[in-house]
């Protein structure tokens, strides 16, 4: 075990928070990188390779801009332009702290729908582990947003752990994150 | 980081193979131990405090004694006694490679349902993490077997990770373990 030469490859599934018009990360993917920073990989940071995925959904990402009128195909453009930004913008966070404590890590973006993407991101990376946060909604809630921890605890190819978020970390409205 | 104090605390479930006679750890609880150590664990040793937990059914023991007659008091004596002796055999074998890797552990029985007793106990010690192994049933063989770690997936006040047995350590029946 003292002499295990590979490091240990978690994927972390990050996204933005539903709350603020910025991208910051949302509280449960927040909650879910602090907890294994600090239960897991602790001051084993050479131990660790961590491999953060940001799945952008299309559709939603454009509810930003229902204001805004898309007349050319300039503007698609832009828009996807501005996607990417705030997508690397969410990744830089996790990068940028990841590189402050000397863990190695890598990030990318890509298109989906979460869930699946997760999945078959899984596939295609084969990670050790795969953290996940979540809201921690009750029955009635789920029943109606759906969760990727659980469909992501079912169907991913690696061990998943999901981290709850903190009940006093809940926003007024718990969808929201 | 580097200056987190205490360790971190991981409840393992483990339980007797059903295949042997003699109390040897199941297959998905060795598998699921022997992934947290190279995976989680690793070389910082003295950064995890493992705690096993022994669930044994009153019952399903008792199968083992089909053709014994039990005539007296003592009789039963004897088989209660027989069976925390099989519990602290299982338990030694954890017990004994953290001592020889210094990984600070404590090892208990308890007795009743597995799935409920565990997520109590998770309630009571509080560790930071459960780690249950899984036979990767499928659907249909759920269905009558039920899986301890789903339920403890739902209801551990914890982050739960579900280890899943590796295909060709299957048994002829993967209802076994």
């Amino acid at each position: 075990m003292a002499g295990s030469s590979e490091p240990t490859r978690v994927m972390v599934a990050v996204n933005e928070s539903s709350i603020k018009g910025y991208p910051h990360p949302s509280i449960s993917c927040r909650a879910a990188f602090d907890w294994m920073l600090s239960k897991l990989v602790r001051s084993n940071t050479g131990g660790f390779h961590l491999l953060f995925l940001h799945v952008q959904v299309p559709d939603e990402d454009g509810f930003d801009d229902m204001d805004s009128i898309y007349a050319s195909p300039a503007d698609f453009q832009s828009m996807k332009q501005r996607d990417k930004i705030r997508g690397l913008h969410l990744l830089e966070y996790f990068v940028n702290q990841c590189h402050q404590m000397e863990i190695k890590c890598e990030a990318w973006i890509k298109q989906g729908d979460p869930k699946e993407v997760i999945c078959s991101e899984v596939k295609r990376v084969q990670p050790d582990l795969l953290v996940v946060g979540s809201r921690g909604l009750g029955p009635f809630q789920r029943v109606f947003v759906g969760t990727v921890s659980e469909f992501c605890v079912k169907h991913a190819d690696c061990p998943v752990i999901t981290i709850k978020r903190k009940a006093d970390e809940a926003p007024q409205d718990p969808v929201d994150d």
